[in-house]
């Protein structure tokens, strides 16, 4: 029962520093997007794509979070948009102090913030941090099981991305049995299958992420 | 500070149990391995190899990690061992405890108890479960950037299996990039390109698994 308590206290603390995170989002028009994902989906290749896309349009920066190394945000940053990496050492998700911290170093006149949380299919799902939509890739060479084996995570997301559709033909992946896991568990979830490498499939998504922006900015 | 001690705390108590499991293994002469990786890189397929090859000249059991379903279980117990399902209702990782209660359901007259951890590349790295050996998997599709990313896993590693070879040439990944990463990291791991659903380079693994059988048989 200890151990219950502890994490319940954690969870209530980091869901405080979230809400400021979210108040200060929202007074500056930003819409913020958590987006996590296994280890290897695809997460900042999609963030890639959406830089690329947008980054005429919207003023964007990201939240990098990864265990070790500067890998992640340096190709992010590569593409000119402000970036700051979180190492967690060895935590395995971001946190909303660490994001709070985190947004000390962006300037807030944004569109957009991306957040890419440490590449984990459990512990990022229980530690709101403030962001207004949650995105989770799951990536066709994870095979077609994980939906119900990672309830959690699928839980929170209100888009799911089917990513690295260009190799599903080399694994097992029954591309219809995952959404239907999806809509039976999360049935509010919009369900969306992409190649983020190959830049294949993504209109939907970034049409709802745009919605989003825009809506943000109008409120 | 406060989260620091806790921590500390329920790691202590997890070693505590562990050399408890430790010692039970080692009276039984049962040599105990640890699989872990992320989601979907393959550790169940592996056990299915290691189930097939060896029951006919060792006496096995599972003991099976996951947040829900008993999807992974139910695919090893087919092959005719003895298989306990551990749901941890949302962990992360699996403990020792919930190891040691496992263990009161599984005949001890064993020579090989393999635990398939949660698919996590982050925390089952830092709860020591009593085995002797620890294997991780890293497969293709996962790109080659992770070793260093995730270094806590790689750091406990006895084993590092690069999986999925089969697929490789579809996906961006470097082998020499990933072999130099880990013995930079961990000198100690061995390493071997193996793919496990095509039963493919899986000799020496095995060779290597059946000296620790015997090895942990003769004590």
């Amino acid at each position: 029962m200890k151990r219950i308590v502890v994490e319940k206290k954690i969870l209530e603390k980091n869901d405080d520093i979230a809400n400021q995170i979210r108040k200060t989002l929202d007074s500056n028009h930003i819409f913020g997007l958590n987006v996590m994902s296994s280890p290897g989906a695809g997460k900042t290749t999609l963030i890639e794509r959406m830089v690329e896309i947008f980054k005429s349009k919207y003023k964007i920066a990201a939240i990098d979070g990864d265990l070790d190394t500067q890998r992640d945000a340096q190709r992010i940053a590569a593409l000119g948009i402000e970036t700051v990496q979180i190492n967690t050492s060895g935590a395995c998700h971001l946190d909303s102090s660490m994001v709070y911290k985190a947004l000390n170093d962006i300037t807030l006149d944004l569109d957009l913030l991306i957040i890419e949380n440490v590449g984990n299919l459990v512990c990022p799902a229980s530690f709101y941090l403030g962001t207004h939509k949650n995105v989770v890739l799951i990536s066709t060479p994870e095979g077609d099981d994980k939906v119900k084996k990672y309830p959690t995570m699928f839980n929170v997301a209100d888009v799911v991305l089917i990513n690295k559709t260009d190799i599903a033909q080399f694994v097992k992946f029954d591309v219809e049995k995952v959404e239907n896991e999806i809509k039976e568990l999360n049935p509010h979830a919009l369900i969306y299958k992409i190649s983020a490498l190959k830049n294949d499939g993504l209109e939907p998504f970034l049409s709802w992420v745009e919605s989003n922006i825009v809506s943000v900015k109008n409120q």
